[in-house]
This record gives C-alpha cells, sequence and structure tokens, in this order.
C-alpha cells in the first residue's frame, strides 16, 4: 500500500456504504488484497494472523479434545467419485474447476477439490473394516476451489479459500448425531470466545442442506447491514455416502454394517465476519483474541529528550511480556500518522510515551474500540493492559450480542414478516419449510433465504406465513451473504 | 490397512530391497497410502503428526526470531507470470498443471502453482515503496503442484506435496546473501534437533542451482541405500525477479533502488528421509521430538487381575502428564499383538505392566530404536521416560552422523571416484563444475550428481577428476532421489 494512500484512511462511512467501506477496511488495514487472478485473494499477514489464531483454538479445543487426528488428502479428485453420490455431484458440478487433459492425460477429468468427501471417503472404504476401526474421526486444514461467478469480496466470496473440514465414522446413528451437534456448538464457543461473535445455532431446511446431508445444521451471524453470513456448518450425512462408497464393517454380532457419518466445516469467511462486525470508521477493530499484535507503543519524540523517552518505551515494552508489542520506533514518520496507522490495522491498544509521561513516570493507555483514554504508572502498565484487552473482547461480543438481540423480529402475518424483511431485521416466523415455498419466499422478497431451524425446535401451531398450508417449524429467515 | 496385513509385518529387510521395504513402512505404520489420483498419496495422521512439528518448531525456531509472517497466495498463477523471468518459465514449463479453459474462460491460462515466486512478487511490486518497506519476509504453508511423470515415492516424489516458502526482500546484497544462509542453517539445526537428522551444507552449482537464483544453497542428508536426499533450498535470487516484476523502492538517498531477494523451502520429503533413515526391519522408528505418540502403555491382562493392572496403568498415564501417552486398553487384541502394532508404528517407548509389574510396583520400559528393556518404580516412571526419550533422539543422530561420516570419501582421481560411486559412497573430489563436464559425469556414472559444494569452500588447486581442466571447488557428487 503506497504511503500517500494510507493517509487518507476510510473515505465512507459504515453506515452510509457497508460494502465499500468493508472492502476498504480489508485493504487499507492490509489484511486482503485482491489477486491478478480473477476471483483469487492474497491474504497478506494481518489476516493471516486471525487465521493461525483460528487454527491455534480449533487444534487445542475441537481437534484434540474431541480425539480428533489432522491429516492430508489429495487437491485432486477423479470425476467418477463426484457422481457415486447423486445429490453431492449435482449440487456442486457447476462450481468445479477441472484441470486441462493436455497434461493429465487420456484417463479421467481430474478436478480441483470444491470438498473432499468423495476422496476421503474413497480411503476410509480400506481403512474400515471392523468396529473397532470406529469412531474414525480425522480433520484436514487445506485449500478448496470453488468457480463463483459472483463478484468477489475479500474473505467472504472468492474462488480459492482456506477451511478445515472434519470427516467423521460411527458405529451407531446416535453417536453419529450427538456428535455432529457436538462439533457444532464448539464452533459457537470459537466464534463467542476467540472472534467476540455471537450466532444462531439451528439446523438446515431441506432448501438450504448441504449436498448429500441429511441434515445440516448451521451457526449464522449477522452483519450490521442486516444480512445473515453463514459462519460454520455440520452435516449429519446419514449412510448415503458410506454405501455409495463401500464403506462398511464387522460389528461385535460379526455381521457387516453400513457405519453412520458427519462432516463438518468453517473457512476464512470468519475473518470476514469479525472484520465486519466490529470494525468502524477508523479502520480494523480486532478482538484482542486474534489481534496481529496487541500493543503499539509510540513514542512522542522531541529531540532533547529522545533518548529517556525511547528508554522507557523499551522498559514498558520488556515488562508486556507474554502480548504481542510493536514499538513504532521509526524515525521517518509523526506520531499522529503512527496512530493513525495502528488505528487503521486494528492495534487493540496504543500506548503513547512522551517527555512529560517519562517525568510523571505513567503512560498513556488508548483502547481502540472505544478510543477511551487511561493513564497507569510504568509499574502498573501490564496489568491495566491485560485487564483493558480482556475488557474489550468482552466489550466487543456484548455490542455484537446487542445488536444479533435486536434484530431479531418475531412475525405473525406474511404482510409483517415482508415488512421486517425490508427493514433487514433477522425474522422469525412459522413456515411449511417445503423447498417450493421457500423458493416462492425468496422471489418475493428479493432475494430473502431461510437461515436456519432454531435447534431447540418444538412442534408449531399455525400455518405457514406465506403459502398458508400447516406450518412446521419455527425458521429464521434473512436476507444474506 | 486390513488387519490380517498388519500381522504379517515388514515382509522385506531394509537392507536388502530399501525400496520395497520404505514403502511397507508407509504404508504399515500408517504414515501415508498411495491415491486413486495417480501421483498424489494421502498423508495420514501418523505422517502428518510429524508435518505438524515441523511447522510448530519452524514457526517458532525460523519465522518468529527472524521477524518473517506468514500469508497466503492464491493457487493459480496466470501463465503470462512465469514469463517474465525467463529461465524461471523454463525451468518448469514441462511440470506445470493448467487449468481447463472450459471453466476458467477465454482469458490466459492458468497454473496450478509449482513455487510462488511470480504470484508473491506481483505483489510485492505493489507492497514495496520505499527502504522504510523493507526487508520483507514472507512465507506461506501451502500445498504445490509438480506433474512428475516418474514413479510415485510415498513422501519423496509426488505430484502434489506440502511445503513451506519463504520469499524475503532486501535492501542490500549483503543482507540478503546473509539471510539466504541463515535460513538455511537454520534448516540444518531443525533436522538435527527435530528429525534427528545429519546433513550436509553446502551451495549447488550452476547446472544444479534453482531456475532463476543467482546462487542455490542446499541441505542434503544420506540415505541408507547411499543416495543423497535434498532435505531443504535456499536462494538467492539477486536482482533478477526484482526487475522481471518491477519491485524497486525509494531509497535513504530519495533515488530509486531495485532490492535483492532470497527464497527458501523445505516439504513434506523431510518426512521421506526421517523415515528411511531411522527406521528398521520391525516398522517405523521415529525420533521422539515428532512422534505421534510418545509412549504406549500395554496392560497384560489375566482375567483375576485385570482391575488391578487396569488401575496402575491409569496411574502411570497420568503421571506421565505433558508427554502424548497412549493406552491401548482395547479388548479385543493380545499384548504381543499390540506390541509389534506399537513397534510397526514407531512409538519411541512402550511400557508393559503386567500382574507381576503391580506386586512390585514397578513397570517395564521399552525403547524402540533398541529394543532395550529397563524396569523402573511407578515413582520413577515419568523420570525414566523422559530420560530415556532424550537419549533416544540423541542417540539416532549420533547413528545416523556415523553413517554420514563413514559414507564420505575423497577421491583423488577419476577412477577413485566412479570405484567410490558404485560402492553408493559420498564422495568428494575437485572438479571445474562447468554444466557440460557435470552432465557428462552423470552419464559415464548411471546417474551420479553433484549435491553441493562445501560452505566452507576454499580455492582449491589442481585438475578436474573428470575432465582435467583446472578445478575450481571440491563438490560432493552421489547418486540421490
Amino acid at each position: 500500500m503506497p504511503e500517500e494512500k494510507k493517509d487518507i484512511g476510510i473515505t465512507v462511512k459504515k453506515q452510509d456504504d457497508l460494502p465499500e467501506w468493508y472492502e476498504q477496511v480489508c485493504l487499507k488495514a492490509e489484511l486482503a488484497e485482491f489477486s491478478p487472478v480473477k476471483g483469487c485473494m492474497v491474504i497478506r499477514p494481518n489476516g493471516y494472523a486471525i487465521w493461525e489464531a483460528v487454527q491455534a483454538y480449533f487444534n487445542a479445543n475441537i481437534i484434540k479434545p474431541m480425539g480428533v487426528k489432522n491429516a492430508y488428502f489429495p487437491l485432486f479428485i477423479p470425476e467418477s467419485f463426484f457422481h457415486k453420490e447423486a445429490e453431492h455431484a449435482e449440487g456442486f458440478s457447476p462450481e468445479v474447476a477441472w484441470l486441462d487433459k493436455e497434461i493429465t492425460g487420456e484417463g479421467e477429468r481430474l478436478a480441483v477439490r470444491p470438498t473432499s468427501e468423495t476422496i476421503m471417503y474413497d480411503s476410509y472404504s480400506r481403512w474400515i473394516r471392523s468396529h473397532k476401526d470406529l469412531p474414525l474421526r480425522i480433520n484436514q486444514w487445506c485449500n478448496v476451489v470453488r468457480w463463483e461467478t459472483q463478484a468477489t469480496k475479500l474473505f467472504l466470496r472468492s474462488r480459492e479459500f482456506l477451511w478445515q473440514e472434519g470427516h467423521c465414522v460411527y458405529a451407531t446413528e446416535e453417536e453419529c448425531e450427538h456428535e455432529t451437534i457436538e462439533y457444532l456448538k464448539r464452533y459457537a464457543t470459537l466464534c463467542k470466545e476467540l472472534l467476540a461473535l455471537p450466532v444462531l445455532i439451528g439446523r438446515k431446511t431441506e432448501k438450504e442442506k448441504f449436498a448429500g446431508a441429511k441434515t445440516t445444521y448451521t451457526i449464522e451471524a449477522f452483519m450490521p447491514d442486516g444480512k445473515a453470513l453463514q459462519c460454520g456448518t455440520s452435516h449429519n450425512l446419514g449412510q448415503g455416502f458410506a454405501k455409495a462408497f463401500g464403506i462398511s464393517f464387522t460389528g461385535k454380532d460379526e455381521k457387516m454394517h453400513t457405519p453412520w457419518q458427519n462432516s463438518w466445516g468453517l473457512s476464512t469467511r470468519l475473518i470476514g465476519a469479525v472484520i465486519m462486525t466490529h470494525s468502524d470508521d477508523k479502520g480494523a477493530v480486532l478482538p484482542p483474541a486474534i489481534a496481529h499484535a496487541h500493543v503499539a507503543i509510540v513514542p512522542i519524540i522531541f529531540e532533547d529528550s529522545k533518548e529517556e523517552v525511547m528508554e522507557v518505551c523499551k522498559t514498558v515494552k520488556d515488562r508486556l511480556k507474554g502480548l504481542s508489542v510493536i514499538l513504532d520506533d521509526r524515525d521517518d514518520y509523526t506520531a499522529g500518522w503512527k496512530f493513525n496507522e495502528w488505528e487503521m490495522k486494528g492495534v487493540p491498544i496504543r500506548i503513547e510515551i512522551g517527555p512529560k509521561d517519562v517525568a510523571k513516570k505513567q503512560v498513556v493507555i488508548v483502547r481502540r474500540d472505544s478510543g477511551k483514554k487511561s493513564v497507569a504508572s510504568i509499574d502498573e502498565a501490564y496489568k491495566e493492559v491485560s485487564v483493558m484487552l480482556e475488557s474489550m473482547q468482552h466489550d466487543l461480543y456484548r455490542k455484537a450480542e446487542e445488536f444479533l438481540e435486536s434484530s431479531i423480529v418475531e412475525a405473525k402475518s406474511w404482510k409483517e414478516f415482508t415488512d421486517a424483511i425490508q427493514k433487514r431485521k433477522l425474522v422469525k416466523g412459522i413456515f411449511c419449510g417445503e423447498i417450493e415455498c421457500e423458493d416462492t419466499i425468496k422471489d418475493k422478497t428479493g432475494g430473502a433465504s431461510s437461515r436456519c431451524i432454531p435447534l431447540d425446535d418444538e412442534p408449531v401451531e399455525g400455518n405457514c406465513l406465506h403459502c398458508g398450508n400447516p406450518a412446521q417449524h419455527k425458521i429464521f429467515y434473512s436476507k444474506s451473504y
């Protein structure tokens, strides 16, 4: 990013033009950039640090305690594999990128993986023989490719993205269903604890479920412009893939059985959700748990006191051990320029130290989200910063949660429903849940789609708000990304 | 792996048929398997755990202390990018996999990345404006694809593999050269400390250097069958790519300058080097620092003492906190079967606990590499195991180092040289280092290639052992993978 552009800052307000604001934040905070390859993106170090935080949290809090093992499967998938599970093939066929036959030769076509069910289950069919091999729980971190034709949005929609995909096999339906939901719940906890992101937890309708799944569960965040963003899904695949790929096992009863499977994934999309939710007109606001740096120390330099100030800055940096701290000692920039820079880049806390502070043995601490300034003695800087990081993480979540809760509208009629959709709300109502009915709702509302059926779904009474047939579920609807 | 096959164990000896032995170890220790996609491999959890250990070590000991940042660049590269640097394009062109135009449309062809210099330096040309932006140090962990036509060897040669590639930009030639070698040295330290793998450190000849590099540095391990295995490279790219991609910066003198670049990488090949070096006729032997588990506790079960034995097993497991411990409490397998299983899979230490041990408040501890048994009181098990893990790591290195050192032969004549090559030695001699001369040596020796010029290269006197022209360097030659 050339310096002259950095100086300008974000040129539109979040509330005036969210898509333009969002793109500017991603670019100017150096989180990502568009690639010369149409539809692809470059994840810059500040953005990739968020993904690394997600990976570390995930490996520690989901992979390890759940007994999942990481592995790696090929990038390329033979065409015939897709066709083994009919719904799955149909669901992905328009988006698949194929390799040129010039190099791959006369054999069958090879796809660049859009998801790895088929190539993994081919292996599973060899690995699983007996009930002793179950449950089998495997995850991979990888890139996937879906040849989107819609406009690229950094982190939110690109032809290549990074994700994890977990794929487990169980002897019983109960175990499978139980863990399918367990992974989803842990996704929601990750969103809360790490990303300060509140989400709805629920089940997808028939129309919105994954190609080949029996049931799809989802976590959905709600963005400031009144559009839902699917942040992770967990699919109970039933026995369909197992049958299609010939996965079977000898039970304790010494008879052959077909196992049950689930798959679950979350992607670099999450980074987009975090940025869009928390950031502001000055640039990125990042929850401390995922920020590329916790603190930026900016010395206020005057020629006659430079040495003392720099010395105190170094002392303070040393005392902040365990935190990621930038001491911005660059000579070529003014303090004001540096303030803007670290605000733009979303560093949660700025510490200012000038000659007056040195004289008073104090530092000035500024919180990125609220702009609130406080003063602490040098001795208490570590404690003050730690407390501030914790409350910032907490406050960001609470603020987002308030927005989510205030966005939910319960509609009692079709009119109330369409009014609320038009106001960009997250609208709850009772519906029949039929695919055709949902298609029509989407058409009539200019794109509102069902987001999920709440996990604590109870039998409903009354008629579908749209078609008038007997209602089956409470369903959340909204516009979406 | 079906049980019946597991029971058989490795069916050939390491010294009799190394390639077949190696493949069986990879397959039966469940480190990797061949994929139905020709030329690709599946990295199974036991193998992937090694890669995760490499990543963790690398991020902590190379990325962070050297000030490198992780990022992610697109999988696809436009054809025109390759042609910007002529030697680079030529070096990779036969191996590139292209996307099918049916999906990518009428624009230029897109390659699946064989390496990322070109796509990264395109970004760098926008990111770098001023000396203040330098040095720029970026690394990515990713998959790359090279459409090999030779037979696939698990971990050692496959069309897709995982690696890291670091790409740095510097204001001065000195800094660039200094760090190019620093990364290489840290690679060698990683090989020693983590993988118990001794390596030669050196510089590639003109013939063997990277396409587009000014100088290529390399670390080379030497396999038990007398073939070298290149384990990592670090390239001083000079200014060639910078000029080709229009990377320039304004110096402190306010004039425009062309920067200097390096790139450096190591891949999942390393896993192959580790397995081949340390493993034996019973299966995988893994250095403790990278093993998927440190200890397997196998209870010796008799019906009347089962409860007491299991209780002691659990106590011992609890006391081994901080280590990765498998308590193999499966009912369906005999203790003997379990011994073989964990030996095959390369778990460094087995602990046996039976009723006699319970009575004596002791455990039997067996080291995987030497088979040495020792007895320790339950109270001292943790200490004994820790010491044993440390000495095993150390001994594996020492053993491999002895082999490497004993394999080196200094040749004084062409006859001595060819004799030693025939005996599968790592042969040091003085050569002219000209490309044509090396080509001929390769032909005449049935494939021996120069591995490296030692890093402490000193001027040599005398004539090239092969062509008789004035010699330029001491060079190591051998057969290779």
